[in-house]
């Protein structure tokens, strides 16, 4: 291998992440006010998302998506929350245009045609 | 810490979980025909599950759902898939009987009541 | 895709596993406690392991290596934590053996001939 | 909840972060050349890691860790691998300085106490 230029490398244009945020140190096992504050930042941050059981979807350039999951952690600790931990999937590629939605409907068009 | 008798520790009767499966060694970019396939077997495994863009949550009982996620590698290895990876999300709890629906209703409630 | 008969699929008779287990609704931000208990699991079931910064590496076949990540929450289930999470990353190949120890040592050997 | 102004909320000042990063789309099974190559680029960035079985602990700021796994990708990217896939696990903290190597001795201690 040789010698790499750091500088030089991008981060990718686009991503699809999903991510779970798990605030620790809290007396309570239920964390959905947690999880409802994080959506509304989600709202705020103009990217495209979506909740489900165990996670948030969310898209869009690699930089901005990574901040927003840190400012969902920015954002709990500066409430109280000391400690959060959270579980990120991402992807990329660079062959096609692909969203959570597109995903989801190429597994589904294989289904219905069994 | 005293001792521990592995013996009389049960895995939990119920959990949730949320999966994303990875073919690997596989020349191509596109994995839906292998999602597709995990969605037969859990299909088959009378499990209730959901897919969504990142992964598929299952819900049942700890050794069910980690048989039918540890099938869907057996299954991919048996039609030649060398190699598989997958992430697992998993959660259980003792205070209440919480369902994949459950948690995003008490989410939805709040973010209703803003 | 053919009907599956998922009584004749097997799980993996070896995997590799990552698990980061996380107990819920405890008030306090620390969790080393937990994590020595599990630890004190994992050398109990017999299984290879070794822990990380972030996880628990346990070696051995998948339906053993669930199982045990399984009775860590019951465990702590049993001893008052209403809710753990755990995040699991799960391997397994067919085309050779292979070993937490021999993953580490196949890109130091890249490394090492730069 | 109240009204959220984003460009207020900060990313964390320091996060510990484990990935493992998978490219898809080869045809090899083998992914230890690519793993070397996030190691060398994990040099190149200055900041603390270690590699383990399953993944790299990575330790910094939060935009310069989110950074230097984007830029994995990007690499990976430029080389010709058309999806790349990560896991993240990451945690941040604000009750105390924690690192890899604190996390793993104070579990350590606990066990070495019995």
């Amino acid at each position: 291998m040789s010698q790499i230029d750091i500088s030089t490398i991008k981060t990718p244009p686009q991503c699809c992440a999903d991510f779970c945020l798990i605030p620790m140190g809290i007396d309570s096992a239920s964390v959905s006010p947690f999880i409802a504050q994080v959506q509304t930042l989600l709202k705020a941050s103009g990217l495209q998302y979506s909740m489900h059981a165990n996670g948030t979807t969310v898209e869009g350039p690699w930089d901005e998506v990574m901040k927003v999951i840190g400012q969902a952690h920015g954002m709990l600790h500066d409430q109280g929350t000391v400690r959060v931990h959270t579980d990120i999937r991402v992807g990329s590629r660079t062959d096609k245009h692909e969203t959570a939605r597109s995903k989801v409907a190429s597994v589904e068009k294989i289904l219905s045609g069994q």
